[in-house]
């Protein structure tokens, strides 16, 4: 008879198993840092205005990081010291037309009017900030309204972030959490924001929203990429995007797909207008499998085309979901909006949207928007933009047709881009390429002449301050015929 | 002899295979709406600050969407009209004191200085906006030179997103771009931001560097949400935290983990205050596996727990990203920060940070970042709160010990937290439930006593201002004192 097994366990003490773990020790570093102006430099203490380019470009190069690009092209920025209108001066005191309206935002241009800057000062005084979750303030319900107003019937609530990034992501988790679907079509060639991962890094139940993670479908545009794709004819390009589209729909399985989410006109992307019928089918496809339509306005919204909304230039079409950015505060202040139908808001009168932030709804940048948006309609600017749409047109026909190095132009209001094109008849720099001789040429001819503006290779991008007037027009189309000379020569023509 | 077989060929024209696809139509609904002041209601007209309760109300109900809570909360929430200090008051004329600074972030509470004022006035005079990626200002330079004045040595870099979500998205793109590794480890009941999609939805080159996608792994954050795992004693809650997590290390691959990214004090999960040693801990497995250390400040920085930034309660430790926002410009503007190492730096100014948006390092919002911490500095606003901070804790104590619904108090500076508990020693209301009704009767008593804040059971989170005086503390835990007592009666004590 064998004795009960238990040495086993008797042998399998803490002491036998276990071998000692030590945890790595700390290499310890100073954490200090001033918490008073006392061991901050004095020249902190001179006015706003009164640093040497010396003194600020030694900080730039310390100090500074940029986003999109290699930060030490920082150390090439023009130093903007001012701006009035259309006009910016940098600290060498070279002026330049803003030819771009900076990243297609500064729609107002550079010059803030009294009305808007009391707007600014008086919510600063009357109370800067409050929390959208946790009180109401009289900004919110009046820009709340506006927008609404200068919306599509049916198109009612609305929230505020301070981003275009922001506005997508509520308005993505919106239609996830309405449909109860998870996939999103949206295009190649589209830019709808760079963020992607705080919210996957939170660690509480905010993360619950946007479970399972993300699920998006890449679709052609229909325009043609190396200009030759997608039929020929505006109706061929039509049907064949059409069908293509509705192809992935059915085998992405519709009862998976939430959302299509396009840019109106596609902008970074160089101002894809669409062909006609092609917006008007992708309305359609979304009714016939309950699929819901949402259009991307950041850069469009707010009458950079001629229209109020980018979409009202589809007849009939009425999205879902609208987001806009940039040209609701004229960029004076960091603010974006969402826009939903009344169905999808009714929703969420009982559900959480599932995304938010705190500064959305932040009554200063609100306060800016709201003046800013008066002052638009008061001054009819879209009234304004339809007016200077034919002159504006008339000379991106006039680049395309008088430089060999563009192949071809697209206009919509305010808002051209120029396809660059080499001698052999292909692009002569793919995007997010490095500069080549002839583009880097290129740039710095742009400025020399007094331009500044976004250049993205192959399309150069055209998009004044929607208060631009006739004479600054063709102001600026002069100099971007010099700098075409330049590009021209450089490529080889 | 067989004939060549090209009859299969010829038998499949397009013809005989091809059956005719309709698309389908658009069922066409009007897209017009007002492009001038003809049309928008001419109550907008009426100068900010008249509309009546009935009219803010009636656009409330209409057009304003909540984001974290269903939408329908709105109606009930206090009409913010005017502040003054740590006060606030609504349209009914009712006062507050401000018990949580919002969201934690009015640090400099509600009356805004006129050197403040007019440093955003100036700004907005001087050019509201230049694209951070084509243009420099000097406010840039002055704004990230004095940020990393008081960051510790060797934290260099700085960038400035319009959000703390944001702030993140950036410093966790360059944890992975600057190691090539793509998991970050980070802690359950942490907060880090609600971004998540946009960049994935994007269709151009920038989607290409947050590729492959989000690789999040949860650590279990030391202290015990259930009261009770992780050890007894600090010395032994950091060394099994620790070991856990070297496991975590070892069993995700330290040639995988980029980062590991916590809250230096998580603060919307209750101000938890780690054990002592734990984050020398951390720093140390950072360096023995060669893996970042980002602490995420955007609640506690620029002074909340009586240090500049929370990590410098924990000697010897610097992260090598940090990132911060609400207390950066107080809240008066959206803007948010990013910092890293000099090393880190280094490898950007070669390489594209891959985070980007429109409204990084806005002129407008740095001025008043950089107005705001000027005068934090010169009016030694962290001496004040290390000065009230024994104060508070006091009154955090007496809170605890007197009402017997808190079990247990936690406080750093003027960040403090209180856990509910109910008689039989359980969580009475777990995060993200439904209001219980002791829950919602306390809710509502802390507004009638005359507070106003965030209420996020089971954790009551006291965050006063940062200029707070003693009597205004004094004032305030009278009135939390009147609300536990509702609490304590409602949970059945
Ligand atoms: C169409 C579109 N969507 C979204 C965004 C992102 O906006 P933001 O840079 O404000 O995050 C942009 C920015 O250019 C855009 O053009
Ligand atoms: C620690 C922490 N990180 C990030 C965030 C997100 O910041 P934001 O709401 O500005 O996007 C918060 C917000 O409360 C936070 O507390």
């Amino acid at each position: 008879m064998s004795a009960v097994p238990t040495s086993v366990g008797r042998a399998a003490t803490r002491g036998s198993y276990a071998w000692k773990k030590t945890l790595p020790t700390l290499k310890p570093r100073s954490n200090a840092a001033p918490t008073t102006m006392q061991g901050i430099d004095p020249s902190h203490n001179q006015p706003m205005g009164s640093w040497s380019n010396e003194q600020i470009g030694a900080s730039v190069k310390e100090n500074v990081m940029l986003t999109w690009a290699p930060s030490k092209m920082k150390n090439n920025l023009p130093i903007i010291t001012h701006g009035e209108g259309v006009y910016l001066w940098d600290s060498n005191g070279k002026k330049y037309l803003d030819w771009t309206s900076q990243a297609v935002c500064t729609n107002g241009g550079h010059t803030v009017s009294e009305n808007i800057k009391s707007a600014v000062a008086e919510q600063l005084d009357r109370t800067p900030f409050v929390y959208g979750g946790m009180a109401m303030c009289e900004v919110r319900a009046r820009l709340s309204n506006i927008i609404s107003s200068v919306l599509p019937e049916g198109l009612t609530g609305c929230a505020f972030p301070s981003s275009g990034s922001e506005a997508n992501e509520a308005a993505i988790t919106m239609a996830r959490r309405y449909t109860g679907k998870t996939k999103i079509i949206n295009w190649y060639r589209s830019y709808h924001g760079g963020t992607t991962n705080s919210l996957e890094a939170t660690g509480d139940f905010r993360r619950w929203y946007i479970q399972p993670p993300p699920g998006f479908v890449k679709a052609h545009n229909p325009n043609p990429y190396f200009f030759e794709f997608a039929g020929a004819t505006e109706e061929e390009k039509t049907e064949m995007s059409l069908l293509m589209l509705e192809e992935q729909i059915l085998y992405e399985g519709a009862d998976h797909v939430a959302c299509i989410m396009l840019e109106s006109i596609p902008g970074a992307a160089g101002v894809l207008t669409l062909p006609e019928g092609y917006m008007q089918g992708v309305r359609a496809l979304c009714d016939k499998y309950g699929i819901l339509l949402h259009l991307d306005e950041v850069m469009v919204g707010f009458g950079r085309t001629g229209n109020m909304w980018g979409f009202q230039h589809y007849d009939g079409v009425v999205p879902d979901i609208v987001t806009s950015a940039k040209g609701l505060s004229s960029s004076i202040t960091p603010i974006s909006m969402v826009a939903v139908s009344d169905k999808m808001m009714e929703f969420f009168e009982e559900n959480p949207m599932g995304w938010g932030s705190t500064f959305q709804a932040h009554p200063v940048a609100m306060a800016a928007a709201y003046a800013n948006i008066k002052e638009m309609l008061s001054n009819d600017v879209i009234g304004h933009v339809q007016e200077m749409a034919p002159i504006f047109e008339a000379h991106m026909k006039e680049c395309a047709s008088s430089h060999p190095s563009i192949k071809q132009y697209r206009a919509a209001g305010l808002f051209g881009a120029l396809d660059i094109v080499s001698p052999d008849g292909t692009q002569p720099h793919h995007f997010n390429a490095p500069r080549t001789e002839a583009t880097a040429a290129y740039a710095k001819a742009f400025n020399e002449v007094g331009l500044i503006g976004l250049f993205r290779p192959p399309v150069i991008h055209i998009a004044p301050p929607l208060i631009i007037n006739e004479a600054e027009i063709k102001e600026g189309f002069e100099k971007q015929h010099q700098a075409l000379d330049v590009l021209d020569k450089a490529l080889g023509y």
